[in-house]
């Protein structure tokens, strides 16, 4: 990873779920100390945070959140909080991890640092217009492949990075349950970008994007009724991975799967996958109505900004969904609220 | 690779370029050793092949191309020999790997079973219409990730099969030349589906499809003029492919890329990239113009099989590309020539 990076450009987002991070940041801390830390704290979250000295960070509580919503309805309780963090950044970049995850090796048993290969990602080109079977162009001792158009090979701005998970894959619950005792041990050293028009379940876990483009679109929108403190139990992180797809796509940009790869703990998420089945089974059946609205989503020509296009969002959700369930009317009103948001913040 | 396979579906096609395949026979023979060989000997070369005993094989010539052809103008020199070897296969599923490619080690250093890799792409269903971010979710210790729509999970038939290359990447002769020494070492563990209406090069070096359904689009169409032996002085691999692939789009079938690779010798191409580079212009600017074509190509719903859809593709290259460039209307007078022939061979 040689290329320049300002690390004034980087916020790091944590999510805390859990009081104790101590862990956490001690395994991390050779790849985040250069970093600014955004610490949220869900506001359900009681006991006093625990981190090690030596970070420059900042925590952000239910306090914060309540000034800066300053009456506007958007629920920040569980997984949700990080979102808070990605509203008051100022920085252009932000990468976020999860609480429950550490680094991982690669097939060296080399440690990997995911911040830098997010950045890489975001710093280097994606190729959404065709499909390149190499992988990542861009990277050291890769190239197209025989017959890509030269006219593609500049590539355009990657906005979105998403990451991987070694040990704890990020399944739903049905699947958990069905193989408990499946880890993922396969390392696949690739990185690519998501196809135009291709549509992926962005898992929240552990991702890097372009917050000064394509900010607005990580809305924390679509929330399960009596959804939990376990990922399987919450679906707000795909809708908005949908939002930040089709506005990619709308905006001539990339959006990139692959590398980096975190180490994902068994942590207090499969402590009983049966629990949460109840729960989930809402969100694979929201998953039948969303992909196919997200794939007929089309953007007028007027809709110029990521905050224009989450407002288009809302108004289509509104007009093809919320008939369906009340969870997309509420969706689409988070979303309007949230673009107000972030133009004050951005003022 | 637990899958069962009848070994009499499966025909192994060897293009013959050079007269000596006995390392190359005698590195695959594990692998090779249960199917039927159909070996087509390159008709520009004079000298006799160098087989080794033990494989159950026939060898097709240029007086066998004659007497199939009956006329037709089509030319089966250099690269394009392989496809007469599909054409006259009676076969469900073709495996075709160049002479000049021995099987590749994986991470753990075990030797790949490229020919059970590519049938096992083909007989595990594809997922086109949305990306999972874990790749391959048929392989064991995989699955589809939370979010993917379970409507979704049982796929679609894989109608082809693109392997990849250790060592010699299929660079195109400008970047084999900016990079003379560059060596593909990475090993990327994964198998995709390209996703719908995304475009790929395929590249003909080593490929597994379903001949029965997918055969028609495998055509030697796009002939450079002055085309010469080296890969890098083809096109014809990437036309098909490009046919192929929107033909699948359109049948609601898939494309997987990735896993098998093969390790690609130095052998005759890395003599003289400087020497294609001529030729090779002609195949780059022509690429500005396929991708476009390809990418807006619609089929009629009259057209039901692969056969029907090359048929139209010839009749849109007649339109759309023959005003450019003599060589597209020569590619769809060998498409029309070649879905005659498909039906003569057929019944």
């Amino acid at each position: 990873m040689s290329l320049k990076l300002e690390d004034n450009e980087v916020d790091i987002v944590v999510a805390a779920l859990r009081p104790n991070l101590n862990t956490f940041l001690e395994e991390w801390r050779s790849f985040f100390s250069n970093f600014h830390l955004i610490i949220v704290k869900d506001p359900n979250l009681e006991e006093d945070l625990q981190i090690p000295p030596g970070f420059d960070h900042q925590v952000y509580t239910k306090s914060d959140m309540d000034r800066v919503l300053n009456g506007a309805s958007i629920n920040f309780s569980g997984h949700s909080c990080r979102y808070f963090g990605y509203l008051i950044s100022r920085k252009k970049y932000i990468i976020s991890i999860d609480d429950d995850c550490l680094p991982a090796r690669d097939n060296s048993g080399v440690i990997v640092d995911a911040v830098a290969q997010h950045i890489s990602n975001l710093q280097t080109p994606a190729t959404p217009f065709f499909f390149n079977t190499l992988y990542d162009p861009y990277r050291q001792g890769a190239d197209f492949v025989r017959g890509y158009p030269f006219s593609l090979r500049d590539g355009v701005e990657c906005l979105l990075s998403c990451g991987l998970w070694l040990n704890i894959a990020d399944y739903d619950a049905p699947t958990q349950i069905v193989k408990p005792h499946e880890r993922n041990t396969r390392y696949v050293d690739a990185v690519m970008t998501v196809p135009l028009r291709a549509m992926m379940p962005l898992s929240g876990i552990n991702i890097g994007f372009n917050r000064e483009v394509l900010g607005p679109a990580l809305v924390p929108g679509l929330r399960l009724d009596g959804e939990g403190k376990r990922r399987w139990e919450t679906i707000e992180d795909i809708w908005s991975g949908m939002c930040a797809k089709v506005i990619c796509d709308h905006l001539g940009c990339g959006v990139k799967s692959g590398l980096p790869y975190v180490w994902r703990g068994v942590g207090s998420d499969a402590d009983n996958a049966m629990d949460s089945l109840k729960k989930e089974w809402e969100g694979v059946k929201l998953m039948e109505e969303v992909v196919p609205f997200f794939q007929s989503v089309k953007f007028p020509k007027t809709a110029v900004t990521a905050a224009d296009c989450v407002i288009e969002i809302s108004r289509m959700a509104r007009e093809n969904l919320a008939s369906l369930n009340p969870v997309y009317a509420q969706a689409a009103d988070t979303m309007e609220a949230w673009v107000d948001l972030w133009k004050v913040a951005g003022s």
